[in-house]
């Protein structure tokens, strides 16, 4: 009696590994978690304080559908100084996370048999989400460093062609878009008037100086055809809080928000009010929290490239990083042999304790993601382990 | 470029209203409203707290997709105690309200051209979420008092009858179904293997004694049939925290959880600890809260019943009362014709300053929803307000 969509869709690979995790820790194992997507750090002590100045308000009930018009005034004046792109609060809707304002932006534009293409490797839930709109996903590889390939797009679009979905940096690769690419990919869309629906959740982790490029600001055009994404979650250690938004045009957002309407009434109030603080409070908790995400991803690098068996690609952005393990392939310990992504993850599960997601997930086989939002500690532990458990396969 | 799905999806008429309402506040005028679908109370102290609490612990991470333990069992001993019907807290998810959980429920369930009976008058949002999720609403009638009509049912049963949407206590109509009724359509759905999808988070607000009946309570074979909904946020004043849960088979649930893994994450941290203080704690604030509804539920009854052109139903449930209103039909005041119920509810706004929802939003053409969640004085004044205006066109 279950419905055929169900049946299309893949349960997102992160959230069963972290399942799986939890449920090893309930036996009493100890495992090193670098599977999971959100900082360790906790949720900026001004930002909790606002949820709680507005509880005691009686800031509880019911808010407009597509956010109060505080903290979209406070998005709209993010966007234009950081992201250089001007969008007026009513161009502006907040949704119960980034996830969930995908979900809305691809049900505002997709019928049935709409393509939308799908630069990869990319987060696992992309094609899912595309598949539960009815669309269709088309997936293009990205170039051998990760970077978004143009001419690979521009190979698969068609007059189905209803958006490009892009995210940079990029979760699971950690590659930042330069605005070249960016350029490039502007044109197509406005040639081939289709949107870009542009995920930027982890605008502010980008290391090495190299500035974060949102589509959306190149041009008047690409402007008109950007849905852009983006969230607290990550930025602000809030993930449990819900809260993403997104920006487009007058017509999507109109439509979007018959969506919200209907599926949502509103997003958390408490949660809207801690943005606005978010946003608007100091930025020195996000500041030192991305120093000590570049201080880890340095010495995560090195740990992962000196190990038998792995290649470890530079990681310019996001918190992940995407070793190559295929060198690995072929070598076997007490019985299991590694074949793939998924054998590797479990043999690192199994004899060192370690969790990482197979690079599968995210139509990467052959590597393994690793997060490094956890102490340096656990990191050090953690490649310590590893290391012993690769010496055991050479 | 937008979806043609969008393009079939009312706006939700009482997401409308509240919108129209607070822009004539914004302008000065004093409107009293009795369009809004929630408590007028705070939020109980001891619910706030908890989630303050766990705010300090920093519990503002993500959750496991279908919520927290705690949650799930607080859930399954309240519907075994109140409801009489036994749920493992892994038949049980938690969303992001009540309206979220029934997205999710139809998902799981409805193919495309896959029908689902809603008897009407009914909540705005079960029609377009019907038709959000590719099936097809079929409206069928209540009875004159508004109480369920089996018959009526049973005549639009076809092999693509997906599942009969039902709400008791009903939201516009105030109904309670009684224990006959909804045997006689779990008995309809076993014979034609289709689902109950049960809103029933109006519960706790039943007057004169009459129980409330949740309809997987009467036999195994219609609880493997019924998807249960509830939430918080009308029993413990909760709307702005966003919590609603779904009780199913293992089957359905598994279905929910692959399409809430991709669509939301998970649900709200803070909240979901304040919903396990809202079952676990005093539910005293709540039976307050149920006296003082019943106070104003029969004032405004007594108010509305002597009206000119008015005639006004007793409600048994929810905190709503649906007057009918025809009998103003053709009357006429400075030039304005009452000729409907929209009619209606401008004149009412312009002239009074009362805000109300028209029927037709509801399916109920030629009466008007108003929600006593509102204090005594605001419905003194407003009753006078109105009994002023409906002066005026007889």
């Amino acid at each position: 009696m279950i419905s055929k969509r169900v049946q299309r869709i893949q349960p997102s690979k992160t959230v069963e590994m972290t399942s799986r995790v939890a449920e090893l820790q309930r036996q009493g194992r100890e495992v090193l978690r670098f599977n999971v997507g959100e900082p360790d750090f906790a949720t900026p002590e001004h930002i909790c304080l606002a949820a709680e100045e507005a509880m005691r308000q009686g800031f509880t009930k019911y808010t407009p559908v597509m956010g109060i018009l505080e903290l979209r005034e406070a998005i709209s004046r993010k966007m234009e100084e950081e992201n250089h792109v001007s969008y007026l609060p009513d161009e502006i809707t907040i949704g119960a996370g980034a996830k969930q304002c995908i979900l809305a932006a691809l049900l505002a534009i997709c019928d049935p048999g709409d393509e939308v293409i799908i630069p990869y490797p990319c987060w696992v839930s992309y094609p899912e989400l595309v598949k539960l709109t009815d669309g269709e996903p088309v997936m293009v590889p990205s170039k051998a460093d990760f970077t978004l390939d143009v001419s690979a797009v521009k190979e698969v679009v068609t007059k189905r062609t209803k958006a490009v979905m892009i995210n940079t940096p990029n979760n699971p690769t950690g590659a930042v878009y330069d605005r070249k690419s960016l350029e490039e990919l502007a044109a197509l869309a406005v040639e081939h008037d289709f949107y870009i629906i542009s995920d930027e959740v982890y605008e502010k982790f980008v290391y090495g100086g190299n500035p974060h490029v949102s589509i959306s600001s190149l041009s008047d055009g690409i402007k008109e055809r950007t849905i852009l994404i983006n969230g607290m979650s990550k930025s602000y250690a809030m993930t449990g809080w819900r809260i993403g938004y997104l920006a487009a045009s007058k017509e999507v957002i109109r439509a979007v928000n018959v969506l919200q309407g209907q599926m949502l009434s509103c997003v958390h109030s408490l949660s809207q009010k801690a943005a606005v603080a978010a946003l608007t409070g100091t930025q020195e908790p996000l500041q030192s929290m991305i120093r000590e995400f570049e201080k880890r991803r340095d010495y995560m690098r090195r740990r992962l490239s000196r190990m038998p068996g792995i290649s470890c690609r530079e990681s310019m952005g996001a918190f992940y990083l995407l070793p190559d393990i295929s060198g690995c392939y072929g070598k076997s310990y007490r019985g299991i042999t590694i074949e793939d992504d998924m054998r590797f993850t479990e043999y690192l599960l199994e004899e060192a304790m370690v969790a990482a997601v197979p690079g599968s997930a995210f139509f990467a086989p052959g590597h393994l993601r690793f997060s490094y939002s956890n102490s340096m500690e656990q990191i050090e532990e953690g490649m310590d382990r590893m290391e012993q458990a690769l010496n055991k396969l050479f």
